[in-house]
């Protein structure tokens, strides 16, 4: 069994976690979970030196710092560290990460997702290696537990493998009818953004259906900037890249395309919903993390890095506390976060 | 009409508005109802100099610098600043004030209560001081707005002057059914803790009824320490007196005792609900001051100090950040503040 080389994808700088998650410290790099953060149980996740060879990992040039202490922080030695000029979406932040791998198989992850079941994780990679050494551009397809409307749908084809199927369709994110539908059909898993592929298969492929990608991709590794472990790609170079998705520029338009279906307590904590949803909740039904004194308060999502929370009487609030910003919505509603961070961005 | 001298009780050091009242700023040095703090709209109440002398002022040893700056910031230059060694009660507040006043009228005001029509204040001031001046005690007598189980009640005797009565009962804070009761009966006002007699009368009726919180608020004042305008009592003499309240001490034993009932848009403001009920809502409902984002926020009481505070979607909370606490509470349970302000001093 060929070793195979983790890319952990770090570009994400989402608001949907404000005010924890900010463009200098995005959700991947905070510990929402537990004691670790989501970046750091990425890099474990493959940190098994048997299969695993050091990531690779392309990330936002701003976060450089901060990786490399959460790293050293979980004892995890990285490979070639690539810092992103700017962000051009998955697509160009792949294909740099394909320019250093060579021929190996690259496990491609989003830096801020939550897997619980790992050995689950384990088998279905397992199961999509054989494919990919054999040239197929592999991705996992989530068991949905719901008619989710925020997530890209992957039909389920004919069998090609054990526990392996080609992709009959990719879907794009669907309105509830049509989420429902796929539901009760079956044979249909979520788009988790995990891909298993070997990086002159992928490179292949770009050349094919996304060339300039390409080219702009190679001529920004080429003229990088190497220091110390780090790789800067050129910053003109990157950013004539076209801004795409790898789903969009590569999968759906390449063949031999397959997916691992998975049910592996996957979860994208695209909101502070999302992680309540995976949080263990006390008896009271609250999951509360940082300084918070609670009387009577149920099923509430509590977290704080700093300011002193104090709660009486309420029940089914989310209640985020992060440096001088405390946040208040309804369970349920961790949609308005997005307007209230924009309320507050445009105040400066 | 001889000059009254007003008398500025800000001894009080309570919690109920906690986070914000702390001991070291009290609720009388908040601006909590507009530009202004309780302390100075007290002194600013009794600034006609046709009328009033400059106020005596009893407070807390460590708060002369606050007072001293807000008296400055409103232009009042104080009488005797009393400074307490430490707290005991009203009525040993008030002997040392009076120990200072002579045989002038002295008008006794708390610092921290919230009177909305000054003229109505100002005539009730002014029916009561030929009564104080032929040497009456005479408190004044909040007309009730609810059945408050909150306050101490006074029951009208006859009358004894233009607006003035004799008082038939004090009645101590009775439960839900007797303040029910008394609200239909009619005849029973509110005691508010604000009283107008003369001087050498009340030393007269403390050497009565009290005469050794008389002789140790004496001795306290001959062997102050008097630096700068301010008057610092010693602190064992001062120790020794008995603490009480001058309800119970003076007003209860003396004979006559009169009473002026006044409507005057009178609060205690001894509660978060109790702000929200004086506050002016807008289109929402809500009362908000200090750095709040709200989205289809309503009802709700919003109070910052520093903390940038984001809503949306809730009702009918009352939301307090202050320094690094930020303390939620439902509106109408707001005496869960005590319990959550002790929770926090136990932790230190």
């Amino acid at each position: 069994m060929q070793t195979i080389i983790p890319v952990i994808l770090s570009g994400g700088s989402g608001t949907r976690l404000w005010p924890m998650s900010r463009p200098d410290c995005p959700k991947q790099f905070l510990a929402l979970t537990g004691d670790k953060t989501m970046f750091q149980l990425t890099a474990l996740r493959t940190a098994d030196p048997e299969r695993f060879a050091p990531p690779i990992i392309v990330a936002n040039a701003r976060h450089a710092d901060m990786l490399k202490a959460q790293l050293a922080d979980i004892g995890v030695a990285p490979g070639p560290v690539i810092l992103e000029p700017c962000a051009r979406n998955t697509a160009p932040a792949i294909a740099l990460a394909a320019l250093e791998a060579g021929t190996s198989p690259m496990l491609v992850m989003p830096s801020d997702h939550v897997i619980t079941d790992e050995s689950a994780f384990a088998a279905a990679v397992a199961a999509a290696l054989p494919l990919a050494e054999a040239g197929w551009l592999v991705t996992f397809g989530i068991t949905p537990t719901g008619a989710e409307t925020g997530y890209g749908y992957i039909r389920i084809g004919q069998s090609v493998g054990t526990g392996v199927h080609q992709v009959e369709a990719f879907i794009e994110k669907p309105d509830a009818e049509k989420a429902k539908a796929m539901l009760a059909q079956g044979g249909h898993v979520w788009n988790g953004g995990i891909f298993l592929f070997r990086a002159d298969v992928l490179r292949d492929a770009m050349a094919a259906h996304a060339p300039t990608m390409l080219d702009c991709a190679k001529q920004a590794m080429d003229e990088a900037q190497r220091v110390d472990g780090l790789i800067k790609p050129d910053p003109d170079r990157f950013a004539a890249c076209p801004a795409d998705s790898i789903d969009y520029a590569i999968m759906e338009k390449a063949s031999q395309v397959a997916v691992v279906p998975v049910a592996m307590g996957w979860s994208d904590v695209g909101s502070w919903d999302a992680l309540y949803d995976i949080a263990s909740p006390d008896s009271a039904g609250n999951s509360v993390s940082g300084d918070a004194v609670l009387i009577g308060v149920t099923n509430s999502l509590v977290r704080s890095d700093g300011i002193r929370i104090s709660a009486s009487g309420v029940d089914d609030l989310i209640i985020i506390a992060s440096g001088q910003d405390v946040m208040i919505v309804r369970r349920g509603q961790s949609q308005a976060v997005k307007t209230l961070a924009e309320a507050r961005t445009k105040q400066g």
